[in-house]
């Protein structure tokens, strides 16, 4: 079996103009994430917002069977011809993986139904990541928790929809806790939302959370099931009434 | 404990364009059906497509514990801008239960985050819902079983998030089958979708359609939940670590 | 409305063995809850492990809408017989909302189809429960969080189906995450775990808790669903095909 | 990656006794689901209720990552032991794919914790199996709905919990609807149910059956995820609080 063709889009703007950033992700997270589903044997290319239709041209889309999204300070300037294209190709089948504050992204909000807002705090404290679904394909090769040293914290209320499937729940040192690993079907296509990923913390470079994210773009891929017809139907009633 | 306070949203346009509707319903299906609610104890007010603001201030939105909303043939006539008032007072508490044809309606697409496209065929062709979770309080009073001697038919796939729980499954004389009653949870409201009611037949007068009316109109009445509130948290690690 | 008809199950051995239990519980924990569910309208009785029948005659099961069951040291000596009897009434109908240690009571474990088994520590620690689900009625009258000051913790993985509704999350302080507020049908019964609850504590004083199991008692009660038939179905195809 | 190690365990009963099923199936079921699966690249082995132990010894499960279960006239034959045995398994991780009459198994009831009883009735009659879910990868390969030219009836209420994914409904031509593909999670294993397959059907040579066969066996298979831990936990909280 190939593995999926996924595209890894970012944002790549904290990157830019936050020094911090820059030194923890020279090239963009998207690279770093990039080359971890390329050691996994997947076909990887990466589309950023900076570029023309945001690097998601329609030949890309149709090219891709999981698209991983990553935004939080420019949400707001993702076209929503764009984000129309992308909604469309997750109902006709392709996987999404959102990641961390894309929560916010306008596709993760389109997809969801809901605010999809929540709680916040920076204070560097400690994420402590459970799997509390040990059979599902997203918790392959993980212990029973794994921690993020220095986290941002999200807490609940979670204004999502009850997940599908949820395989990951947070405890914070601060006393929250959060649905972090939340699986939903949406048309004929998967979208897996992964709470970690501050852009200030090393988080991508942990094997932990590069393991979820080889594990979700399996998931996440587009599979082979019935093209779906809408719309008016023949009549068989003199056959059958 | 007084009934929910009920506003009954009908398009109103088949009604006034086509005899054969006119007939049935001379006074608008929602007259019919704010009638049923009332003689079960609640308070009911009604609001059409072509009022002012649809019918749907923010003084008619505020005092409105449960919306039922028909559409059909208009509903790109619905403003944004009310669905967006109705979407935020669904997100903030308010029930709301979504009739046949307004599978397409923009506030139940909005809330969905899919097509919620499906099969049709109009072939007054016999219907007969069957209970799947006969424990869900929108089957009580209910049979195993109704019929619904003629209805237009709707057939999967029906592009819907998976419901919170699923309630009524149709089956169709010509070959199909239909998620009929499907209940969901989206922020602090709930939704039910309920599949019967083409505008053509008598449907809103049979008693096992208007139970299933005042039993949703109870079960999405807003509670007295948490409020919830979002954003930045203060910082308690002092205390804690 | 009438309240429902509840009866409160305890095993009732705690609090006559140990002295910190009955100084907590002279009475028993069984008589605490009763009280609180009188006080909301409902008709209550209780009933202990050493009666005859454990108390659960048939003819109080008949009268009873919702069991409320707490159980830890003793779940060895319910008889299989009137676990039998229980199950075959939540099956028909009665609702039975299931406290702390009574994870691991034959009713609940032949109800889940799992283990129900869990991580566990006792050090007094602080326990905070998050409502995820704000618009649920067992939410009714909370806040977004309740605190349990001294807690025994319970820890994921809780072996369990994933509840059709997850309404509460845990946080404890030592470190780990409980699903503590579980919906399930089962039958056309409704099935409500809460977690809260340890002998040692005086938890079920505390009035967040004591509203949860009002809500819960109300939410679990029998409806009047359609009564279901199973078995060989008459052949109406001539009629059809 | 190696396809699964799969065991096709069949009662075997049906095929020795009456001449139309064995007709069908000279060899028994067994062998013609274990071709099927062969011929997909997986590891078969069969075993049946006649053999000692059921054909289920510890070392057959130890080496079995799917277990694929057929049963009708015998259920109360399979011994206790050897259910308890295969219900630990799925808790641990094993798949279990359970067919057509096998919803009354000692081992689907035990895991569903519900009488998983239903209607039925033997005419003969068409069946047409929607596909809802068509983002699933058990719908992988098939159309809209496939049809069983002949098939025995099952109806609702199917007295099952709510399943966490539902993949097919069945339409049949006497007026009933049926849940005919059902995912579940219990412990760390995913269980199955599908209901077509009667033995005087040649069900199990239809193509599409054989791709949902293949499919279930494929999606049920064991994972690599967290071998969970349960009991008492050490006390970290001198440092944390």
């Amino acid at each position: 079996m190939d593995g999926p063709r996924v595209t890894v889009w970012n944002e790549f703007r904290h990157e830019k103009t936050h020094a911090e950033v820059t030194k923890l992700y020279p090239d963009g997270m998207h690279q770093v994430i990039a080359k971890v589903l390329r050691e996994a044997g997947m076909t990887v290319r990466t589309a950023t917002l900076d570029e023309p239709q945001h690097g998601l041209t329609d030949e890309v889309l149709a090219q891709t069977d999981v698209l991983i999204w990553w935004g939080h300070m420019a949400h707001g300037e993702v076209k929503d011809e764009v984000v129309d294209k992308v909604y469309q190709r997750v109902l006709d089948g392709m996987g999404l993986v959102v990641l961390h504050s894309a929560h916010f992204s306008k596709i993760f909000r389109k997809l969801m139904g809901t605010s999809c807002d929540l709680k916040w705090r920076e204070a560097a404290e400690k994420e402590r990541i459970w799997v509390v679904e040990p059979g599902h394909p997203i918790a392959d090769g993980l212990g029973e928790y794994f921690e993020i040293p220095h986290a941002e914290m999200y807490g609940e209320r979670f204004d999502i929809p009850a997940p599908d499937t949820l395989v990951f729940v947070s405890w914070f040192q601060g006393g929250e806790v959060f649905r972090s690993g939340c699986c939903y079907n949406r048309g004929k296509g998967k979208v897996f939302y992964f709470r970690p990923g501050h852009e200030t913390y090393p988080i991508y470079y942990q094997p932990e959370v590069q393991r979820v994210l080889v594990n979700a773009a399996r998931w996440a891929a587009a599979g082979s099931g019935p093209q779906v017809t809408f719309g008016q139907r023949p009549n068989p009633l003199e056959k059958i009434g």
